[in-house]
């Protein structure tokens, strides 16, 4: 097993450490958020640091990167309060990484890159029609993180679009029979494949999995 | 395509509701987190919302529940100002998934799901034997999230350790071939096969999978 120290980890070219440092936190949900600026030109990116926060309420988390870096949607949730996440499927993973390159603030990124613009009634943030599980938010609080200019946008969810077949009897989502994805790193995309759901673990008890 | 508004959400039993919202944020990167009380006690337990917050500095946060819900990490963190993360691979999966049982503060969760405690040199915080991709992490900052009495907790990367096939040349860490796993929801575990990887992308030139 190898030992890598903070000397080294800080000595490495940038882009290494980068590939390094963003797979060693794991497995990562990725989505696509959409948004509209002020005069409703869409705007679509895709995040992979999207964080369960709670249930009840029903709270989600996202890590903003630098504003000089990532500036157009911490931009339209500011200015509008409103943003969409949608699932990536493998059927449009390459249009979704499109997104990711640094387009001008005037483009809009469903255009450039092939998707879809969905709109839904009384919801302002685009959904991409593609994505078969999605849901919109509404901006709670942008909280800035001082280490590293980063930013933690916490929304709560207000309407929820799922394919009904992924939905099991206790409310569990299985999304990999809707094709959803998980990313590794900056640029890896992954199939998810169910080893097991277990039970609710107990002192004294040996969990076992669902059968 | 199933809608489902807030007033549904709301209206759910709480262990569905639960279920529903911890899958809808998607696949999570699942791993154990080591430490120590001020007397030296191990405690070990399960965490699947970490998130990468930056390369340079090297620094990851996680989120843990209110205090009453999961106290004994978070207070030998404040306590101590270190900790291990640790993957879950296959092999552990059902002792990992058993350190979520609501244990007395003073029982060594190694012990009780089987796990064997490693100790590094100059590291106060345990690792698990097991696991074949761990990091240590020196406390940063503790954010409290004020809707719903979650905190964010901010650390930086001091040493790594990984089972060094999982290297590539350009620093990506191929995880799965480590056996890593990610999770779904608070009880389901999930083995991941790659699709691809995509080349870094830029406007107006179709990105590509690097073959």
């Amino acid at each position: 097993m190898q030992h890598i120290s903070l000397d080294i980890i800080k000595s490495w070219e940038r882009f290494y450490r980068a590939n390094f440092i963003n797979c060693l936190t794991g497995f990562k949900s990725v989505s696509l958020i959409g948004t509209v600026n002020s005069s409703g030109q869409p705007n679509l990116a895709v995040f992979s640091s999207i964080v369960h926060l709670g249930s009840d309420p029903a709270l989600v988390g996202y890590i903003n990167r630098p504003r000089a870096a990532a500036p157009d949607t911490l931009a339209n949730i500011e200015s509008t309060g409103f943003y969409s996440i949608n699932h990536i499927q493998e059927s449009f993973v390459q249009k979704a990484h499109q997104t990711s390159a640094k387009y001008e603030s005037g483009v809009n990124e469903f255009e450039a890159t092939g998707l879809t613009t969905e709109f839904k009634p009384g919801i302002i943030a685009p959904f991409v029609a593609e994505s078969n599980v999605k849901y919109a938010m509404k901006l709670l609080e942008i909280v800035p993180i001082t280490h590293n200019n980063t930013f933690l946008v916490i929304g709560s969810i207000t309407d929820i679009f799922i394919d009904e077949t992924v939905l099991k009897p206790d409310g569990f989502l299985a999304i990999e029979e809707a094709g959803s994805i998980a990313s590794l790193g900056g640029d890896g995309y992954y199939n998810a494949q169910l080893i097991s759901r277990f039970q609710y673990a107990k002192p004294g008890k040996e969990v076992k999995p669902i059968e």
